[in-house]
This record gives structure tokens, sequence and C-alpha cells, in this order.
């Protein structure tokens, strides 16, 4: 199909889909099928299949996900249709060695639930009568030993070990099982029997997703899928990829107050980025509020406030978003402690001659889980009594009645001996 | 199970076997676990299973393949099982790549085609009475997409870019395709299905069997197979494996004048080695063999015109083996022509001015297939007119009613004018 054959309206729709498409996207491999794709689209009013991966061990979606989920939802807007894939039959194998932490065995009932918890969740960002949620276990589960032998027989040794984290790893010695090879290839094979147009991920995702690519070439469809690749967005550090195990995220699930405080932490630089990549502000919004913060007409903690205030608005509503608003400001702004703090009672014979270590009180109190993370707070100046900041980790409390201790920004409690 | 738990007797025997198990091996691994085998065999009364793949595509057995079946009739002939696999799995998936010639898909009909080949051909020197015959598919095919990754999470990558012809081709930056390996994987796993005891295979295996050694114990049975490499042996050229493709092979399923013509044709200091892997002759006489040789009172044509006559006995029958060393004895050693020599026409119109060039000739009256096999033949001295050596290729020769023409040892014709 050739541009002159479209008409003109039909040509300004795909620039106009195509500007929406390649808003904030990082990579786009190759991008002049993205266009015959959507092209054929525009003519023919079928749409496409955009398809995403979905880790079936962990359904808590935060922020970072949300870069490729918003993709996904301008995709639903432009009347696209969106394949989810819970990779169940990945979930179910787990790791056939037994080493791997992140691979671990999940039960059916698992899997069913953790699905349930994406569609609850996922409800918040998609259009669901526009997605489809598919099992790959469907397909996956059903080849025998030829098939995968087949499968296999598309690729070489030398194109998986380029893979970065093989690479790596077969640089460093470090073993790579042959089963892992498998996991590209199964993710490219779900876009095979799904008959997939354009698959979304992260940028860490571009081998995996182009071995969708190089799958349904070798399986004879006549065009292969396109890769677009979203950037990955920092957390709340500014540096690190937004990940649970970094501690540094935003989910989407958290209390309104944990939401709009820890959006709020986030450095001035990064949020712009945010905005693009996890609102569904316009392109014109953003462009002013771009202007307004370079030329000082907007505070950034003002726009930070409408930010932090539109993820509570997203994911809890509006209400809650005025009440989040409510509270940081109270908290925070006024620098004032908030107006009902939780009693918590200090058993007296954890005291030695009326003291404790500044480590056992905040773990006595539960407002640390563990001595390392009471002090890796204490050290980093995020602990205060009265409003004191308390620095040295070897320090000794003399506790009072009616003292408030205070972890960060958000953790409050008055103190009853007992 | 200690040593000193056996009786006398049960050590003698024992001893006895390992004798002839390892004579003329060139690795056993482990050999301690070969011998806890035989000692278990020994005393419980339960043979050994002792295995062998078959490759199904070529059941064409020569010279070179019966050292590995002569140590398999050994096994037999001391109590033990054999086990033959026929890798149809393998050889009905062909290369999924379609790039490899030696991999060619094979039918039903040619699979069992060939199974039956083997058979007529193997009842020469096993006994097949303490032989079953498997068929791989029966197992390999039944796995689904987990089995098979669970068998490939057993082993790295690493481990298999070990061997020899990965590692070259991994360097040369020649691709190795996924699924290949798989081939070492299923061979091992054969032995993971069949409990194989023992398995044997030429050194050029080594990596392939100790493979089923790991996944025995991978897959949890207490003691992993024992791993018996038999030396390859040289072909006719004395010094490449004897293979197909070299043509440095004697069949035996090859006409009775062409075994003991081409047995005649081997280096004299391959003699003894031929000897010991291929033939049943006993320990004893070997070293009465070795000894005459080396003191000079047999003669090296002697025994090897004893070898090629064992060889005919064992593959057509003594008479045929009678009747072959007169036929070489009229023909080669009283350097006498042939009594009947084939008279062939050659046409005429072949000829320029009375002349043909030697190549034309050959190819003409069907002495040799091609121009290039001619030219190989005139180059190595192979062949004569009138018992002269016609040694340039460029020789024009002018041809008369009733020359006899030559090449090598055993390809004569009477030439006559049409």
């Amino acid at each position: 199909m050739t541009w002159q054959q479209l008409t003109d309206e039909q040509q300004q729709e795909v620039q106009r889909q195509l500007h929406i498409i390649k808003r904030g996207a990082a990579d786009i491999v190759p991008e002049e099928a993205l266009k015959q794709k959507v092209m054929k689209a525009v003519v023919s009013g079928i749409p496409l299949k955009v398809k995403l991966g979905l880790d079936p061990s962990a359904p808590d979606i935060h922020i970072g996900h949300t870069v490729v989920l918003q993709k996904l939802r301008q995709f639903q807007d432009l009347g696209h249709e969106v394949q989810l894939i819970i990779g169940d039959f990945t979930g179910r194998i787990g790791d056939p060695t037994g080493k791997s932490e992140t691979r671990k065995q999940l039960s059916e009932e698992d899997v069913q639930r953790n699905a349930q918890t994406y569609q609850t969740q996922l409800t918040k960002i998609l259009d669901l009568s526009k997605t489809t949620f598919y099992y790959n276990s469907a397909w996956l589960g059903e080849l025998k030993f030829d098939d995968v032998l087949k499968l296999a027989g598309k690729v070489t040794v030398a194109r998986m070990l380029e893979r970065d984290d093989f690479a790596k790893r077969y640089a460093a010695n470090q073993p790579i099982h042959v089963h892992e090879f498998f996991y590209p290839l199964m993710q490219g094979y779900d876009s095979v029997s799904l008959e997939t147009d354009i698959e979304l991920g992260g940028t860490d995702q571009t081998f995996n997703i182009l071995m969708g690519r190089t799958l349904q070439g070798a399986y004879e469809m006549k065009e292969g899928q396109v890769a677009i690749m979203m950037p990955l967005l920092e957390g709340l550090d500014g540096v690190q990829k937004m990940s649970k195990s970094l501690r540094n995220y935003i989910g989407i699930d958290e209390h309104s107050n944990d939401i709009f405080g820890k959006t709020m932490s986030i450095p001035d630089t990064l949020m712009l980025k945010y905005y693009e990549l996890t609102t569904t502000l316009s392109h014109t919004d953003l462009q002013e509020l771009r202007q307004g913060l370079e030329e000082g007409t907007i505070h950034p903690r003002d726009a930070k406030m409408k930010l932090a205030k539109s993820y509570v608005s997203m994911y809890h509503g509006a209400q809650a978003a005025d009440e989040a608003e409510q509270h940081f400001i109270t908290v925070f702004q006024k620098k004032a402690l908030p107006g009902e703090i939780e009693e918590q009672l200090l058993r007296v014979n954890l005291l030695e001659e009326g003291q404790i270590s500044i480590i056992q009180l905040l773990v006595a109190l539960d407002l640390q889980a563990s001595n390392g993370e009471a002090r890796r707070s204490v050290e980093q100046g995020a602990v205060k009594i009265n409003e004191q900041k308390i620095a040295a980790i070897h320090a000794k409390i003399t506790p009072m009645d009616g003292d408030i201790v205070q972890v960060g920004k958000r953790k409050f409690v008055r103190l009853k001996l007992s």
C-alpha cells in the first residue's frame, strides 16, 4: 500500500495516529512497518492487535509499569485492540533447575488469583472492552518435542548469546541453563500464535520483542510484528529503574497518602518525564507545563502536587485525591504533625536504667521491621523524636509518655509506656 | 558392595569379565563404576543393559562400525543384554532448518526399511536373542514442552559449547542452531528412559555418552551409566577414520572379492589393530600372531590373507571365503589377469583421428563414474592398459580391439570397438 492510495482524510488520520503512537517511545523497530500497519488499519477499518506480556508472578502494578499501559490505552483510544498475555505456562514451569528465586513455580490457583488481581488493577488504566486476556499455556502447553525442536531451529546460539544478560553471564562464566533460551522463544511464539501486529515493552525487552518479529518471519507470516520500546522510568531515587525490589516505587494500590507523599519525593528533574509517560495529559498541556516551568511562571512544587493528585485521582478517585492533598498540606507543608497520631505502647521491661537504643525503639514500636532497616533510616536522617532528628545509630533514648516518634515523612506514633 | 563380600569364584568371574570388557577400549569413564556394575551383575545374576545408538539414516555397516559391535557381542557372550536404539525420532525430524545434508528427514517407511536392514546385517555379529531393538520416538515423541524444558534445564550452555564441533563452529562464527543442543540431550535421555548401565561408542561420541551419565544423575538415578569409548578404526588409507563418505571403507555387505581385496590393501602397520578390534580372535591367539610377526616367523601377507578370509567368512560364510581367497591368488598374487574379463563396447565415433583421452575412455567404459574420479585414479597410478601404467591425465590413447583396460586391482574390461 502506498501513501498516494490514501484519501486526504485517511492520510490525516494516519498522521494523527502515528503522532500519538510515537509520543514518548524510546524506539520503534522498524518504523516504516509501523506506518504501513497503521495505514492498513485506517484503510481497512480492521484494528491492530497490540500485545503486552504480563509476568504471572507479580501482579502488583506500580507507576513504572504504567508507562507501557498508558501507551496501550492510547492504542485503544485510537480504536485498536489489546492482547494481554498472562504467562501462565512459564509461571507454572517455574525454573526447572530450582535455582532462580524470580522463577518460582506457581500453582493453578496462584495464576488464577494473580490474573484476577491484574484485571482489577488494569481496569483503572485500560478499556477492558477492547482488551483480551490470553493464557499462553493454551498454545505452549500443546507443543510436543518435535514442535519445540522446530521452534529452536529458528535461531542460533550466537544470536541468543547476544542478549545482554546472557552475554554478561557467559563472559563471567556464570551458568546459563539451556532452557533459559526458551523464555524469549516462548514470548516470541506467543506473537506467532496470536498474529500480533505490535508488541510493547520496556527498552530492556528489546531482545525478546524482536525475537517475536524474527519468529513470525520464520513461521512465514507475511510481515513481522513491530516492536515499540518504551523508556524505563527511574524510581523515587531518580537513578535506578523503578522496581519493587529496589523499593523506589509508587504502587497504584498503595494508600492514597503514600502515593501522594511518594510522588512529592521524586526529583524535580524527572517530573516532566513522569507527566509524559504516566499520565493522560495532552501534548498541548504538557508543552504549556514545560514552558511554565522553564519560565518560572509555574512552581515545581505546585506541578508536582498536581502530578501527585492526578495519580491518586486515577487510582483511587477524585475524593481520595482531594483528601490526600489536604493531608499532605497539613502534615508536611505546614510542617505540623498530623492531627491524629496513633498511640503505641512500649513495654518498660525493654528499658535498661530507663534507656533503650534508638534501633531497638524503632523496632519495638513496629516503625521498622528489622534492625537493619532501623539502622538505615537513622543513618539517612529520617528519624525524629519530638521533631528532633536522631542521627547516631548508637544513640540511647530515655522514652517518656507522649513522645512523638517519627520515621520519614509519613510514619508517626505517640509513645505510651506500659 | 565391596570386593571382600564376593566369593573367590565371583571374584574370578568379575576379573574375567573386566579383562574382556576392557580389551581394546580407548577409555572407560568412570572405570571404578564399571567394576561395581560387573560385581553387582555377577552377584545378583541380573545382566547389565548395554546400549548402542544407531543412526537411522545409514544402515550400511562397515568394518569400522564393527569395532563397537564386536564389543557388544563380547558383552552378550558374558551374559549381558544389548539395547539397540534406532534413533527414529531424530530421523523423522531431520534438520528443522533444512540446512544440513546429514540430517535429511526420513519417512516412517525409510525408518522401517533401515531398521530391517540393520537387523539383517547385525545378525552376522550379534546374538539377536540377547538384543532388544528400541525406537526412541516411543519416549521422545511423548515429551511435551514442559518436559523438554525440564530436560534442557539439566545442562548449561557453556557445557554444550564444550563439545568439540560446537566449540569449533562457535569460535569460527559458524551458526549453531539452538535445536542442535538437543541431539546430545536426546541421546542422553534415551539412557534415562531405558535405565542403561553401560553405553558404547567411538571416541568421537565421548561428549554425547557422558551426557547420558549426567542426565541419569540429574533425573536422580542412583548411579549413572558407564561410558565405554572404543577407538576409531582408520580406513584403507591408514590415516583417516573409516567412513563411507571418505570411500576408505570395507562394507560388510560388499562382494566377497571386494572385501578380500580391500582388506589386502590395508597398511601392514594397522593389521593387528584390525585383528584386535574387529575379529573374534582370542587374546592368546592375538599374542601369538603379534609375536610371530615381530619375529618374522609369520609373513605379513599371510596374516593379512587370514584377516581378509575371516572377514569374508564372518559376513558371507566359509565357502565364499575360500572362493575369494582363490580369486585373489589367481588375479593378484600370480599377477595374472583374471580368467574371464568382460567385453565392453567403445563407440568409434568417440574417437578423434583414432584417438581418445584416457579420462574420456575410462568414463565411456563405465570404469569411472565421472571425469573427476577418472582423473584421480590416473593421478594415483591406478590405471593400466595392457598392464602398462598410464599416469599422465592428458594422455591420448589409440584404442584397439582386445585391449585390457584396468583401474585399480579389481576392475577390468576387454575393449571392443563398435
